[in-house]
């Protein structure tokens, strides 16, 4: 099983609109198989810093999601509303 | 409730001190009230980065751990072995 977070730092006033966006992204990823879990936090001092928490059975069900058509659709929409790319790790657990 | 991360950079080689010296913090923090989830994950692409995931209650139970004993002896054992001061996140879900 693999974490992985994508720490998304945000345009100032985007924030709303990229919850709307996002919520197609959440709804389908959770149906794909291999998705233990997939949710999205909002930094309580920092409106402005959105994460995604991400729990995956293997790297190969990550590797697919990243070549979804709702992923490589929606995530560019995202990216236009981030300072700057998402801060992304991929763990494992000791 | 609510999610906290910590991203440990750690100094080169200081990885597996690391990992003994947080085990008795761990196992005590996960006794505490309030305490949901308290785990240590490793990134897969650099195993100087250690991520702590944690869940509260409250935030009260947050600042709780934050005031226990060992809590006070260990965090700064294990910020000796680490290049910055960890990049901490207290999170909501969306």
């Amino acid at each position: 099983m693999f974490i992985v977070t994508a720490k998304c730092i945000l345009i100032e006033g985007k924030t709303e609109e990229f919850k709307v966006i996002v919520e197609t992204l959440i709804k389908e990823t959770r149906e794909e198989n291999g998705c233990i879990s997939y949710n999205l936090y909002q930094d309580i001092n920092n409106q402005n810093i959105l994460t995604f928490f991400e729990e995956w059975e293997s790297k190969n069900s990550l590797d697919r999601h990243m070549n979804t058509k709702h992923f490589k659709d929606i995530a560019p929409k995202l990216r236009e509303l981030q300072k700057e790319d998402s801060i992304v790790n991929i763990y494992n657990k000791i």
